[in-house]
């Protein structure tokens, strides 16, 4: 069937995501045009995903819009922003209009859950390969950065990290598990939940933070790489699902939590003067985070196990090695 | 070679465009923090180039750098925008060094002469593919837009279109030219000039502008379909080049003006009352613009010649047809 790019863009995209009164204008001109509140940062980011690289060829339509979202959520989460905006850059081998469906409905529901509008795409043909550009909010000099861990602070991580990497192996028959455990694991990879709402009351007691995308101990890494600390994970500390954990013992789950990537977790450092307020307002039952270390002075991002150091040949998933 | 993400973004891309003092900050964390000042509007834009689909394959590195920009900076200018902020996704099949220097020299030359700068990006593995997401200002609600245009304004075009188409079929040998005209035509596919001042200069004046990327005859049709009304070109009327004129002769040049694709110039409207001071404070010559003809009560883009209505069997490209 023959589709125009702006009947495309049309059809599936304009609906698809949030309504917004500072959407001035949206799809159907050559950019679009947004109002940003007084007392507001804007914050920006961009993630793509390539079919056989970031998903397996084949996987459902709907997971690849909600992951191309998702992953940008993530971002602004780490952030402690408030996501507002989205344009989408699509490239497909041709226009199947039941692909369609399901990819816009994927991206749209979590849009709407997250109230982003969106405002701008183009669509062209090639390679199946996705761009997100997500911009949001915050308040001026409130943002969460990757810099700002210091000596003494606590670390902490949000969900159970490794459950989307186990949910890719399964898809691609890597892995086998039982099938209550493997609709978990699979549900962990294809429909992440970003900590959009953890990110922003993480404003008031974190003193830095980062997105967990590429593996934790890799981001944790980072993390401390930008504040100039070291950063030390308990492995007995790490939190894995039941799932994970029935599927590749506890010790193959706590060393997938630290390698595996594509959770969209947070990674956070607090100092100690503000846990317990952390802990009254934010339950860490009821948000999901648990502590999992410390940080020190130094560099690197260490995990002990009975006060010994672990080491590890990979810390985390590069893209070009 | 081996070159991690982070390497890769680092070394070639954050120093490649403007530094700017309303980046709070750039590269390096989970997404840009940008100020936006009182009283502007966010104009937002996102197009991809695809190898194989917007430029061949072999592609001077540079050139697909360039234009990556350039197709970003086009919309901008359509719109009356001031560009600023730029994120790149880049998808490579593999990581080379030379090929990474020319991109992001020919990226960030372009960058630069319009201060932009680069505040994020996302690299992948997968067949090559670059999508920019390019934000600019405007003085609020002061965006020129599509829809704006009134039957008895009158219709212009920017630059010589055509060029560009002339200059892709010159790289893919599907045409051929004196070597004069060939270079001049190459260099405007290659390495097109998009028309920033020109659209913010025209914020005071015009009443409708889009960007010419699909063809003139096709999206001066969008530019009357958001207006409703009826755009009409005069045949004899259109801009070419001498080095078109002379490769295709006068009646083939006007033709390919008419459906020709990638030029990124602007074709805008302008109520008659505005003309003379258009001209007096922009002159033609100097700023490179011509009218070619006029907006009536209607719909369509209509092309006339010698008062009667011309046929084109394809009036711009369809990126799915």
């Amino acid at each position: 069937m023959a589709l125009t790019e702006t009947s495309l863009i049309e059809r599936y995209f304009r609906a698809a995501g949030a309504q917004r009164s500072d959407v001035t204008l949206g799809i159907g001109d050559d950019a679009a045009i947004l109002s940003v509140p007084p007392g507001s940062a804007l914050v920006a980011t961009t993630d793509t995903l390539v079919a056989g690289v970031h998903f397996p060829h084949g996987s459902p339509a709907a997971s690849i819009g909600h992951r191309a979202l998702a992953v940008n959520l993530s971002d602004l989460a780490a952030m402690g922003a408030r996501p507002a905006w989205a344009l989408l850059a699509l490239t497909l081998p041709e226009a199947q209009e039941a692909w369609l469906q399901e990819f816009s409905a994927g991206l749209g529901a979590l849009a709407q859950e997250y109230r982003v509008a969106l405002v701008g795409g183009d669509t062209t043909r090639g390679p199946l390969c996705v761009t997100v550009q997500l911009l949001g909010l915050v308040p001026a000099d409130a943002a969460l950065k990757r810099g700002g861990a210091r000596a003494g602070d606590a670390l902490f991580v949000s969900g159970t990290p490794g459950d989307a990497a186990a949910g890719l192996a399964l898809e691609q028959r890597r892995l086998e598990a039982s099938r209550a455990a493997a609709e978990y694991l699979r549900e962990r990879f294809l429909l992440p939940s970003p900590r959009v709402a953890l990110g922003q009351r993480l404003r008031e007691y974190a003193s830095a933070c980062i997105d967990v995308s590429d593996g934790l101990l890799g981001d944790a890494g980072k993390l401390a790489q930008a504040s100039g600390v070291a950063v030390e994970v308990l492995f007995e500390a790490l939190p894995v699902s039941e799932a994970l954990r029935a599927t590749l013992g506890d010790e193959g789950a706590r060393r997938l939590a630290l390698s595996g990537g594509d959770d969209y977790e947070l990674c956070f450092t607090v100092p100690t003067a503000n846990i317990t307020q952390l802990h009254a307002q934010l339950p860490p039952a009821q948000w999901g985070y648990a502590r999992i270390g410390s940080v020190r002075a130094g560099d690197g991002a260490h995990v002990l196990r009975d006060g010994t150091v672990m080491e590890f040949s990979h810390s985390g998933y590069q893209h070009f090695s």
